[in-house]
């Protein structure tokens, strides 16, 4: 079966959010590819949709932008 | 356990975002919540810090508000 990617740049939040995906979605259905250190796959990523990262492109080919939001109680 | 919660609302957008991530995520680790058929639970997710639907609350309490991005293949 294809796996899901998820797109990321190593900043903070990305990692925060693969971390939460990752616990979420089993190993063997996701990859990681950090664009930061794999330029190559910027344009493979761009072609795939991704505009903004972090990004989980989904086996059925569509982009899921992800923005994490910050906690109401964070913020107090 | 603790799930995850996908929140929204039963737009087109809202449910493509659901499938995909149901197909992603084992069935006994997430639940749904659509906010508009469960008005009660509003509240709830805005607590929870929920700002946009779609968004998944993780089992660590943190929210990824997901943007469901449009491939370059369907704008062609």
């Amino acid at each position: 079966m294809k796996k899901a990617i998820f797109f990321h740049a190593g900043l903070p939040v990305c990692l925060s959010a693969k971390q939460e995906i990752l616990n979420l979605i089993p190993d063997d259905r996701i990859e990681v590819i950090h664009l930061g250190e794999e330029k190559g796959k910027i344009a493979e990523a761009e072609r795939a949709g991704v505009q903004s990262i972090p990004a989980l492109l989904t086996p059925n080919g569509h982009v899921l932008h992800i923005n994490f939001g910050t906690r109401i109680a964070d913020l107090k």
